[in-house]
């Protein structure tokens, strides 16, 4: 009888929901999980061990490196420094280069157009006078953002007219990662692309996903997104090159406008991403499996879907979950954490074999949680 | 704003691979998990906080029963004394007079024939008499068991012919809690039916599952049972007659044997079931989230199949995982154990819509493992 094999050890940089959820997708991979976050309740710790530290304890991350075999991330914002750090030590992916290229918005659409993904309009901004200029050129409606450390919504000033540019400044100028002014895009929808790409370069995407966001934050997902068409192999072509170009290990979402039929690239995630929650239940093979399999080099799980899946994301607090729990193929997903405005504290998936039954379902739950103002745009396209 | 509620906590004695799925299904429902056993490695200590302590060290029981809001068992076979005792200090469910019943085959048969349901024929054996005697009513083939503490086909003894009386006797005759005599039953099949009740009373049945053993252990299911007609609803039947009878409350399994397409009872284990695996992938609600459900007093969720679903149980060491990891649908769990012989130290479902893709895809993992001996009764009733 051979002797059992050692465990690997998959080491997550940042302790939230993203890491919460890895490490329950590892656990039956036989993957176990080490999470640093510089909070001692992070809310993975309550499925794993949990390392506190921050992102510069390089005494921390040292022993932190020598229990692990792979490092990954929950958080993308984590410093450049650390992750070039880590990866002379341990096996990093996505490779600091591509972890890098994403957290600057100004870099991630210069790699969008090279590969061939438009974006909107948009100039960098780094003084008074470059808002002045770059607002001369884009005009208004524009979105001021900063380069770096956004998320949620946060870090972004809405330009409704020339006369806001002082107000924009005001809110964002002092920021020292310097800034983008990107045109507002009267979009037709929003989509995501979510792909996985192995360290042997084996690609898959899932089904493209479309989004409705509140206040900036993602409220509402549904996938497959319906009346796609070539929209999906516009999309999987266009992730698979920037993957490739960014020698991209694991999972990453491309979050994409579509307006006139075309699709706009936004921003790229280096992570498994909230659009792609679904997939726990609505695919044969879950983001957050396959980005294990993938940054450990096992081999990649079929993307396809299961029927069809609407994502409820719950901000702030969770809401009643006896309606979710209630209706058929309806899932529930409590991240452990406390309460605060603005926090992603959960979401429910809600799945059906075709969109009539999946419409009903998510209605059902919409009623049952006074939440009808967040189901209805899903309603509406599941209809159409 | 509301605060956000504490969040229940769910105690588990023992913290093997049942435990460990169920802490895995506890999570996203908000439920906090903590495990008691006597193992500081159990294998259910990698994704929940672990209690190491005996089931006879009330000063441990004492505290971890202050920590938890309900308690429940990975290990049926947890004293009586110990259930009872932590029942006077917290809900404990299944019940302990439910769990006592389970416990011992004789008390079992009797409650399954008193609840209609029909069994081999038995004998209590207390004395080297009582075998003579048991052997002239029910005669050979028959088995002895030990009528407590027996699992994965541990303590009995089969007896071939009359003259095997001495062996069986050598073999079991020193257990102190009484021994059984049943009828070795020529059954055209093995089924069992996986059921749950709530608090509130609401009971569910999934399809039932159809397996297969090796040397008295779980080798291989199928699930739903192909061909199985009335079967479906008398097992229905019986699973509630039995679950109101006992007042119970969570998953149980009933065991049961096909002998001139009638059902007989061979025995209820309560709690999840290895028998029941298939459910996490193979079933809208898996038997460890409506086991959790169930016990924390949430609404149970849909017991449907989605498609078809054949589970490997891997006894002893694991195979290579990349044939299950390489087939559409396949799925793996590595219950994080050290190998050691007749050890479960894991599992694999793979699902289809199909029975004809489910039998190619149990047929492509068989040849990938060179376990085609293991696969060919499912393949075999696939086909049928
Ligand atoms: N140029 C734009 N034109 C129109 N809408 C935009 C534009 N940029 C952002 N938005 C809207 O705001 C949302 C959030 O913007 P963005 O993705 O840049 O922010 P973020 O802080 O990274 O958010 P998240 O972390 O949720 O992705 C977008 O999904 C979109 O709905
Ligand atoms: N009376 C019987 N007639 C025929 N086969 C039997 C009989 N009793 C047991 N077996 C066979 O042996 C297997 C294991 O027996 P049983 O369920 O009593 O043992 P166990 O130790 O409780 O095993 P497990 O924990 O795996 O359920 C049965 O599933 C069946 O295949
Ligand atoms: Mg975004
Ligand atoms: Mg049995």
């Amino acid at each position: 009888m051979s002797v059992r094999q050692k465990q690997s050890v998959l080491g997550i940089l940042g302790g939230g929901q993203l890491a919460r959820m890895l490490a329950i997708a590892a656990a039956p991979l036989g993957v176990r999980t080490l999470v640093v976050d510089s909070a001692g309740d992070a809310c993975a710790g309550q499925v794993a061990p949990l390392c506190q530290a921050d992102w510069t304890d390089f005494v921390a991350l040292e022993k932190f490196a020598a229990e692990v075999d792979v490092v990954t991330f929950d958080f993308e914002n984590v410093p450049a420094d650390t992750a070039h750090w880590l990866a002379e030590r341990v096996a990093v992916f996505p490779n600091p280069r591509a972890l890098a290229v994403a957290q600057d918005r100004l870099a991630e659409k210069n790699l969008f157009r090279e590969c061939g993904l438009q974006t909107p309009a948009f100039e960098a901004v780094d003084t008074r006078e470059d808002l002045s200029r770059a607002l001369a050129k884009i005009g208004a409606p524009s979105i001021l953002k900063t380069r770096r450390l956004g998320y949620d919504g946060k870090g972004q000033f809405r330009i409704k007219q020339l006369a806001d540019a002082d107000a924009a400044w005001e809110a964002l100028g002092a920021n020292a990662h310097g800034l983008i002014l990107e045109a507002f895009v009267p979009f037709e929808r929003e989509l995501s692309v979510l792909a996985v790409r192995t360290r042997a370069g084996d690609f898959r995407v899932w089904p493209l996903t479309q989004n409705w966001h509140t206040d900036g934050v993602l409220s509402l997902s549904l996938a497959p997104a319906p009346n796609v068409g070539e929209l999906q192999s516009h999309a999987e072509a266009l992730a698979r090159t920037l993957a490739e170009h960014l020698d991209y290990v694991g999972v990453f979402a491309l979050e994409l406008f579509v307006k006139d039929g075309q699709l706009l690239g936004n921003e790229m995630a280096p992570r498994v991403h909230n659009s792609g929650h679904w997939t726990i239940e609505g695919a044969i093979t879950s983001q957050f499996e396959n980005h294990v399999r993938a940054v450990l080099g096992l081999p990649l799980g079929d993307t396809s879907a299961r029927g069809f899946s609407t994502m409820f994301n719950w901000i702030g607090e969770l809401p009643d979950a006896a309606p979710v729990l209630n209706t058929v193929d309806g899932h529930w997903h409590d991240y452990g954490k406390q309460s605060r405005p603005g926090r992603k504290v959960g979401h429910a998936t809600v799945c059906a074999q075709d969109t009539k039954t999946l419409a009903a379902r998510v209605g059902e739950i919409a009623r049952g949680l006074q939440r009808e103002e967040q189901a209805a745009p899903g309603i509406r396209a599941l209809s159409s």
